[in-house]
């Protein structure tokens, strides 16, 4: 059995999210049956995010044994003739035996794109969230500040999932603007579920001024999903990169 | 009545191109249509551009007149409501009485994107033409050279396409990289038919390493149509900016 590696790139728009779902569209669906065609056997994959429909990936990463022989290099063009355009096989290695996409992950990176002017974008519009409203950046930052570091994020997880521990480790959060697009990283050791759009949500609340900078602690130390509004949507995200 | 000029941007992917078609879906078919039913009266639109199958406009420029009184500030919204996303109304405003988008454009600027990497990309795939064959730019930047000014460009433009004059002023060509990402940038008085498509064809012969940057020069000066390949695909171009 050899351990394969794979970095994936995909436009989340029509699918029903990673995971596979017996009647809908999924990422992991198309790449099963992908690469099953390709190997001739039954193929299951892991992944570093199980991303939400609609969802985004530049840099998702799967892992997934096969007793086949076949050389990494020749991997991404085959399996990307086999898939839909619109999910791409960047790269593949082999793994050692013990790597597994999902468990050995240490770090995820997910972006939200912003596209904050009054009207939508014909070329930008699968991939951004687009507001009218200006936002107010620097104070998106400043709230972003509070939620850095190892916390209980009870309040930024979706109702009734069901997880041993709500304890996350966020590494890194930052918020830029560039003329009309405004962009949050925040990067985390993993994610909650819904974590990041939540999160994004309420950044969003402080940076049209419904809600000071300084409530955003609040919220966190609350615990409280009823403080934070619905999540952003979910085509302005996009797990950008995975750190083993 | 009143003339109005309108900034558009769209997504050329699914549409047979500007130019309205009786049983085709277009750009000018679906904005007049738009306009028409906003506006109630019979809508025509002219276009700085009339791009081809499949490219795209970040500022395409349309002029229409209408006997209707309505506020160009309220337009691009009331307009985007009826048009498909794929078409956005970026910006609206009243023209003088001799205002025509295509016949008074002093200038077009056109850029073509090109995705330099072995693997397709599932984001930029829409918008970008994806070549494995690493480009060498400053070849193509030297080969430009001899295309800008005002020429003769018979041979860059589609066979059998009646103009009065190939005369031509091309006032930029540009050439960069910034990691997989080529783009080119042409601008020019006026295009000839796929003359834009074309001229990036020859770019990436030379680019390749299938004709040397000199070679560009010589083609041009042939007035010759067969001495370049078939036009560069159209989902890389897109039309940027028109000056007045």
């Amino acid at each position: 059995m050899v351990n394969f590696k794979l970095v994936v790139e995909y436009d989340g728009t029509g699918y029903a999210g990673f995971q596979r779902q017996s009647a809908l569209p999924t990422i992991q669906g198309e790449l099963e049956a992908a690469l099953g065609k390709l190997l001739k056997e039954k193929i299951s994959v892991a992944a570093a995010g199980r991303t939400d429909a609609g969802v985004h990936a530049l840099g998702q990463v799967v892992s997934f044994r096969t007793a086949r022989q076949v050389p990494p290099e020749r991997l991404p063009g085959a399996a990307n003739r086999l898939l839909p355009r619109q999910i791409v096989v960047r790269r593949a290695e082999m793994a050692s035996d013990e790597f597994h996409a999902r468990r050995m992950a240490k770090s995820r990176r997910y972006q939200y794109t912003i596209l904050n002017r009054d009207e939508p974008s014909a070329l930008l519009g699968r991939f951004a969230y687009q507001t009218g409203h200006r936002l107010d950046v620097p104070a998106m930052r400043k709230a972003g500040k509070a939620l850095v570091g190892e916390h209980d994020f009870a309040a930024f997880q979706a109702a009734g999932s069901p997880t041993a521990s709500t304890m996350r480790r966020v590494s890194a959060l930052r918020a830029g603007r560039l003329g009309d697009i405004v962009i949050v990283v925040i990067e985390a050791n993993s994610f909650l579920y819904q974590m990041a759009r939540i999160m994004v949500s309420a950044l969003l609340a402080v940076g049209r001024g419904e809600i000071a900078p300084g409530e955003v602690q609040r919220i966190l130390e609350s615990k409280d999903r009823g403080r934070v509004g619905p999540p952003a949507p979910p085509h302005g995200l996009c797990l950008v990169r995975v750190r083993y």
